[in-house]
Parts: C-alpha cells; sequence; structure tokens
C-alpha cells in the first residue's frame, strides 16, 4: 500500500522560502520526498518603515509561484502555506497577502510569535521524543524561547538575543576582542537572569532549533569526524562549545571559513555571537549539552496534519519511528514481525542472565522490527541494508548512539557477523559485551521464527546446572517446528560465546 | 503502485535445493525478495543402483513442505517446482514425485539437460545481456558448455570434466604434484579438442555459471580487496586464474581454507580441478576472462514468468534494468525522466565537444534516469542514497565498471562533488575527466529540468568564439523557465571547469 496522500508546506520566513513535500497516511506513516529552499531576502529594506519594499515581493512571489509549480509537477493535492515575521510585522502585508493569493493562488496563514514557537515545539515532541525542557532558537535578530513540560509548549518568550544584533552591538572588532566578547557573555547572562523556569530537570533537555544550532551542529561534527550522517538529535557539548567559542574568537572573520571545517560563508561573521548565545542558554539551563533539533514549524505543521486532529503529539515517538521506517520500506509486511515480539520475550526470560533494562529492551525490539526491511534494496545481503536505511533515515526518538546500535545489531545478523566501521566507532568499548549478547539474542529469535509464521507460542528459559541455561519452546498448536529448532541450533554456538554457557533448546 | 504478483521458484539438485521468491509485474518490473537453499543431498546413496534412497527422500521432503510454508507465509500465490538431474536419473522417480505431490502439494516438472542449459542461457541473456559466446557450469560429475548465438541456445554439451570427477581421477596427492596437474591440464586441451564453435568472438564472452564459478570469483575478490559488492558480471581474468591454480596446486588440501581467503571449506578440496576446467576453458575459447554470472535456472524460470509468453528475452537488458530499479524504488514518478531526456539532447549536442559515443551515452542516460531513486531511502541525500541503490542492486547489462561510473555520476550530483571511495577506486585514471565532463553535462541537464516539468522543449549548442560555448534553450510552450535558466547558470561553473570554456546559456 503507497501513501495516499501529498502534502506541500510553503513556510516564508524573513531571509528564506522553504517547501517541505511530505506523502502520507493520516495516523499510519509518511516521508518527506523533498525540501527546497531559496534565499529571496523578503525582509530586505523593510528596516526603515516596516514596508515590504516592492523588488522582495517580486523576488517572493517569483519563487512561490514555482513552488506552487513543484507542487503541482508532484502531484500535491493540499499546499498549507506559513508566514512569519517578516509579513507579520509589515504594515503593508494586506497587499503582500492579497498578491500571494492573485499571482501564485496561495491563502496564507500569518503564524503568531506563540504559533511558531508552539509548531517548534510540536515537532520537538514528536521529531525527538522529548517530553520535558527548554527549546531554543537564535534567529538574526531575536532568540525565541520556549519551555516544555510533559509534551506542551508551556511558554513562550522572546529575548533580544539574536545573531545578527549581538554582533552589529558588541563584536566590532576584527578579530574581537577578549574583553568585547566578555561583556557579551556578560549581556548575555544578565539577559536571562530571573528567568527561573529556564532550566532543564533530569529527564529533560535543551533543544536547539534553526539555524545557528544546525551550523554548530556542523562545526562540531567535522571537528570530531562524525561518523554518523545525521543531524537531527546530534547532541553537541558545552563542554565543546566552549573552546569553538575561543578558537572563533581569536581569529579574524575573513579567516574563519577557512580555519573552521563545516563553516559556512554565510554565516562566518555571526557564529560567534550565535555560540555566545546557545552557550549562555546552557549555563542557565544547567544543562551540558544541547540536543539539536533538525525540524521547526514545517515539519511541525506537518505532524498536525499527519495525526488526528485535536491529538498533535505522537504517543510513543520511539515505538513509532520504527514503525514508520518498517512501513515505509515494507509496506506489504504486518506491523509486527514475528521475530520482534519473540525477541522481547526472549530478552524478558533471560532478564536474570543479563540484567539489562527497558532502554536495552527498546533497541533490541528495534533491531528485530528492522530486520526484515533490507529486503526493499536488495536480497542479497538484507541486514546491510537494513542497517545502510536505519542510519540513513535515522530514528527519531532514539539517540543517536542508540541507532548506531540498533543498526550494529541488524549487521551483525549477517554470516560473518563483521561489525560496521560507521556504527561500530560511535561505541564505547563497555559497548561490544552488550551488543555480542543483544545479537545472540536477536539471531536466537529469527532463526525461531525464520518462516515467518509465526511459530512459536511462548518460551521459558531457566538454569540447568552450574553452567547451562536450558530453553524451552513451545510451538503454535498444530505447528510442526522441527527446522525452527535446527535453525536456532544454529545460532546456539554465538549465543554461548556470549553469554558464556552452555544452550540446551528443547520443544516442550 | 506495488507489484502484483508472487511467484516461488523452487529448484531441486542433487545436492541442494532452492527456493526463490519474486514480487512483479509482468513486463513492468521484478524484484526477488528472498532465496533460502538447504543442502539435502537427494543424490546421496543413489550412485549404486539409481534409486533414490528412503532418508534422502525424506529429508528432501521434509525441506520440500517448509519451502511450501514459506512461500505461503510470504503470500506467494504460484509456485513452479522445477527438478534436475538427481531426479531425472532415478528408477524410482515417479515414486519420489508422487510422494512430493501428495505430501508437499508440489507437482514437479522434471527437466531435460537441454531444458536446464536453454534456462541457464536464457538468465545470462537477461541478466548479462550476453547475445553471444560460450556458457559453461562446471557441476560436481559433468560441466555443461552451451553455445549462445543472437541470444539463442544454439547447442548445449555435457563434458565428463566435474570438478569431483576430475579431482578423482588425476589430483590424487596431497599436495598435487606437478606432473598430475599437467596431465589434468592435457587431458582437459584434450577433452575440448575438435569443439570448434567454443570459441568467443569479438563482442562475445564465456560465461561462467554454477558453483565453481562464483567460488572462483569469490577468492579472486578477496585477492584484490574488489570494491564492489557485486557477483553477477565479476570479470575473471585468465591472467589471475592461472598464479591461483598454481598456488592452490602447491597447498596440501588443508591449508587451501586458512591460505585462500574466500575459499569456502566444502570446496576445498575440489577447487583446483574447478579452476583448471575453467582455464582450460577460456584458453580453448580464446578468452581473456570469463564473465560471471550469479545466476541459473531459477532466474531462467523468472524471466519466462514475467516476460511475455514466446518472448522470453529481453530487448534491451541494459535499458531494462534502469527502468526496474527505477520502477521498483519510485513506483510513483513516470518511466522517463524529464532530466534523462535532456541530458541524451545535451550529449548529441555537446557530441563535437566531447567526442564520447554511444557507451558513455547510455551510462548518462542511466545515471539520469537514477538520479531521483535516492529519495526512496532519505530526502537529505538523495545522490548519494542513489548511489548506494545502484551498487546494491547492480545494473545487469551494465559491466562492473559502468555501475561504478552511473554511481559516481549520480554521487557528483552531491554539492561537495565528493566522490565515494567504493565507486571510485575501480576506475582507472583516465575516467577523472570523462566523469567530470559527463558529470557537469548530468548537473546542467537535471538543474535545467529541475521543477520535473518538464520544461525545455529543444537545445543547441555551438561554438562563440575561441573558448567559449554557447547553449540556446527553447521553453515549453507557454513556460517561464527564468528559475531553471538560474540554476542552469548555478552549474555552469563546473561546466567550464570540465570542458575548459565559457559557457553561455541564453533562451531562444
Amino acid at each position: 500500500m503507497s501513501l495516499k496522500r501529498r502534502l506541500g508546506i510553503i513556510d516564508l520566513g524573513s531571509n528564506s522560502v522553504r517547501l517541505v513535500i511530505a506523502h502520507y497516511t493520516p495516523g499510519h506513516a509518511f516521508r518527506i520526498v523533498e525540501e527546497h529552499s531559496r534565499r529571496v531576502r523578503l525582509s530586505e529594506g523593510m528596516s526603515a518603515d516596516h514596508h515590504l519594499q516592492p523588488e522582495a515581493m517580486d523576488r517572493t512571489l517569483a519563487t512561490l509561484k514555482l513552488f506552487r509549480d513543484l507542487c503541482a509537477a508532484s502531484g500535491v493535492t493540499r499546499i498549507i502555506p506559513v508566514a512569519t515575521a517578516a509579513v507579520r510585522d509589515a504594515v503593508n502585508r494586506k497587499e503582500f497577502l492579497a498578491r500571494a493569493r492573485a499571482d501564485a493562488g496561495l491563502r496564507f496563514r500569518v503564524l503568531t510569535g506563540e504559533e511558531e514557537a508552539y509548531l517548534g515545539a510540536l515537532s520537538v515532541v514528536n521529531g525527538l521524543g522529548v517530553r520535558d525542557g527548554i527549546v531554543m532558537e537564535v534567529g538574526g535578530g531575536s532568540a525565541q524561547v520556549s519551555e516544555l513540560r510533559r509534551g506542551r509548549s508551556k511558554r513562550g518568550v522572546t529575548a533580544p538575543l539574536g545573531a545578527v544584533r549581538l554582533t552589529e552591538m558588541f563584536l566590532r572588532s576584527d578579530p574581537v576582542r577578549e574583553d568585547e566578547a566578555a561583556r557579551l557573555a556578560d549581556h548575555i547572562a544578565r539577559t536571562f537572569e530571573g528567568w527561573e523556569w529556564m532550566r532543564v530537570e533530569a529527564g529533560g533537555a535543551l533543544v536547539g532549533m534553526g539555524g545557528t544550532a544546525r551550523a554548530l551542529a556542523r562545526i562540531d561534527r567535522e571537528a570530531r569526524a562524525y561518523p554518523l550522517d545525521l543531524v537531527n538529535g546530534y547532541e553537541l557539548e558545552l563542554a565543546r562549545l566552549e573552546p569553538l567559542v575561543e578558537k572563533l574568537r581569536a581569529l579574524p572573520v575573513s579567516e574563519r571559513v577557512k580555519n573552521v571545517p563545516g563553516l559556512m560563508a554565510d554565516r562566518g561573521d555571526i557564529i560567534l555571537a550565535g555560540a555566545m548565545a546557545v552557550a549562555g542558554a546552557l549555563r542557565r539551563a544547567g544543562a551540558d549539552r544541547m540536543l539539536v533539533s533538525s525540524m521547526g514549524v514545517r515539519e511541525g505543521l506537518l505532524y498536525q496534519a499527519f495525526l488526528e486532529p485535536g491529538r498533535p503529539v505522537i504517543r510513543n515517538p520511539r515505538e513509532f519511528s520504527v514503525l514508520n521506517l518498517r512501513r515505509l520500506c515494507c509496506p506489504t509486511l504486518p506491523d509486527v514481525s514475528p521475530a520482534a515480539k519473540l525477541a522481547l520475550a526472549l530478552f524478558d526470560e533471560l532478564a536474570p542472565f543479563h540484567g539489562y533494562g527497558k532502554v536495552a529492551r527498546e533497541q533490541l525490539w528495534a533491531a528485530a522490527q528492522l530486520l526484515d526491511i533490507g529486503a526493499a534494496v536488495d536480497y542479497r545481503d538484507p541486514y546491510k541494508h537494513a542497517a545502510y536505511l536505519i542510519l540513513s533515515a535515522g530514528l527519531p526518538g532514539y539517540t543517536h548512539r542508540e541507532t548506531a546500535l540498533v543498526a550494529l545489531l541488524c549487521l551483525q545478523q549477517r554470516g560473518d557477523g563483521s561489525p560496521p566501521d560507521p556504527a561500530a566507532s560511535t561505541l564505547e568499548n563497555g559497548a561490544a559485551k552488550w551488543t555480542s549478547r543483544l545479537g545472540a539474542l536477536l539471531r536466537l529469535a529469527a532463526a525461531l521464527e525464520r518462516g515467518r509464521g509465526p511459530a512459536i507460542a511462548s518460551l521459558h528459559a531457566a538454569a540447568a546446572g552450574r553452567d547451562t541455561l536450558r530453553l524451552r519452546v513451545r510451538a503454535r498448536r498444530g505447528r510442526d517446528i522441527r527446522w525452527e529448532l535446527a535453525e536456532a541450533q544454529r545460532a546456539a554456538a554465538l549465543f554461548e560465546a556470549a553469554f558464556d554457557c552452555k544452550l540446551l533448546i528443547e520443544e516442550m
């Protein structure tokens, strides 16, 4: 079953207009298929009298028509066009909106600041699985900070901490002098003073959205040769941000792009102020890292359209992102893989022997659910392809480290069991035992449910002597599981090595 | 649109029974989704009186029932079960066939030797695009050699050159003595003597099928750290096979697996004789390499089912493999990408400037047709994913080198233009200019058709002064192509660097 609806979302900001095209079946699965961004500088020349200028409007309208055509060519049947600050603040916005309607056929909804913050928060809650914490977006003129509690946006505040504004106010020398930077740091700290609510509690996160957050993530990824091609969910540590701030300060603007890999030319001047605003926010919030969101207003609107009206929050984002990927890659498979069900049963039965908890259980489940998707690429090396699909699409709600572990568990199901460089190198040493145990457990479950049946009704594990584990399996009524038992027997050696015990497999 | 039919093909040989499950829409697209193989040793104990033994039959029937269940669980609605030599030669085959029907519900078709050769040839013609040449499969007892002319199997001969038989007859010492090997080489050469038809002409190929060919390919891939994960279409050179033969000869059987990476334990004893039979065939045929086919009878049956009855040969396998991959990855896209159409027009117009021929044109077309498929993995790095999909699935009919070039052309469309290790390292130095030119041309075509429209009706290129090229494009009637021209302008620098000239782009 292919995805039924095709939605275009157009997001018109002060600098750029962006288009996202997504295919979805409401509540079931969605996929973004295209993203376009054009720099139209709609707010150019607007600061004097708050009027959108004719040339800026013409440029913007030409791009809007183009995006409308792109939508039509891609079979989009519904477009949601929204506009933010530039249009909102313009004295002549009615004229512009009328032209957008007449010339491009687009009826823009002008978002309030609160709506913008709400949609951004919605994308964080659904797309990162963060329920509590602080969401911050550093723009050019100001920074938007909102508080998230139990999956709801509780308050949103705009602080005059935009990167362009701060650069112009404080960082006038080139290179920036130490005392200038110190005065800016002081200004940022004092701006946040008294924002008692701006605090990350245990289990919460400070989430960074928007261009500044993504640019900092890009720089940090380059600096540490980050092995994963994922931005959403990237963790930028304050301990790494601080030396970056000092490095940027000491460099003349003209030297920054050359000396800071990952830094784009159009941010060379304002990145330092942006980095300092983020560092100040982290200190204020008592957080040691910023979780980077690659999403924003557009994804918030997408989640609204995708989910039931009035229920814009995915109950379990971790579960959903696994199901979504499975549904996208293998639309004809059932939602629950028999091997995943059995892997959980095995995990639970073996709890006394491995001692792993809920988080490991969810990682195992994800790998078991996604083992099959690689066949969508090619049948000859399905586990390798499954890992590639997982690492390419990401698993929103799972951390990058978890995503790499899930991919690694899939890869381990290959005959040779060789782990992949990209995933393996994100793991600390202690993970080796973990992956070998869960990998062995997964191989056992997959072997017992190789027939796709499902074949196994229940199982029971118990110690049988000092270093032997007895696994008893009960077949589903009327089902011959001799083959499954033989397959499981072939997976036993790996299990025995991982758990350092003998394994007996018997039919009940 | 998803693939409509689900077909299971069961192939019962002397040693193994194999199952392939494929999804397809007749004549449009197909994909193999699963492959299973079980060693049942049906012919065990049969040599004495040509009777299938009761235990061997029981083992086989149990596996057949399992395969039937796997088919049912995978939604297969049609099973084609075929049997070859073991059943064909058995005195009690009627009994076995009756039990297969009664116990497993499978009505086996027993293939004649000619049918086997025909189906193998069909898989070579469709799956490698080879129209003329020699197809050889070295089995245990004998080797099957057929002649292919204009896409038809012209004759098939069985020679007593099976790897087991030759090992037992000639290679009795361990390690094998030089004179034993020399006598075997002589025996092989004399067996082929007088087979005047066993000759590869220009444009033809000697194709190796079956376990021996695949095993030799695996060893050779390991030895040269081959960068592609493809077997079908692998080229094993005689100049590399000869030293391998000498290496294997000098090693005791017990040392071979350890010292020859890629060699599986179950072939350690017979691989030398198999390698020598292949080398002898190459010399006889006057070929400098063997083209390895990973396909066989099963794929031949699949092509028969997939294609129109009576027309079992794909007219243009190169074109089809590109279309098939595009249809599988992006079932909602039209068959012809506007960018591909335009890329060909550009290529033709620029022929005086690049001088490339038909083969390069087909490679460019393939890349242009497959640029879009990466979105099926993720929208954020589509060209990287397109290259991955191409290198994972392969492009039957294109050589491995060509497949790598096509993937490289896709990768070059990324912003940074960095080439990927796996594809790049298969290329000799001279390919750099080629890829930069065709890559620039492709980027230009993709830019002009970025809107998915199609937008461009025609174009014309001509020299304008000594080092300037003028490209004039005509929009389709009523179409505004200012954006496309601006996009093309952004692609101009790459083009100018690749062709070492200035590029003017104008609307006609």
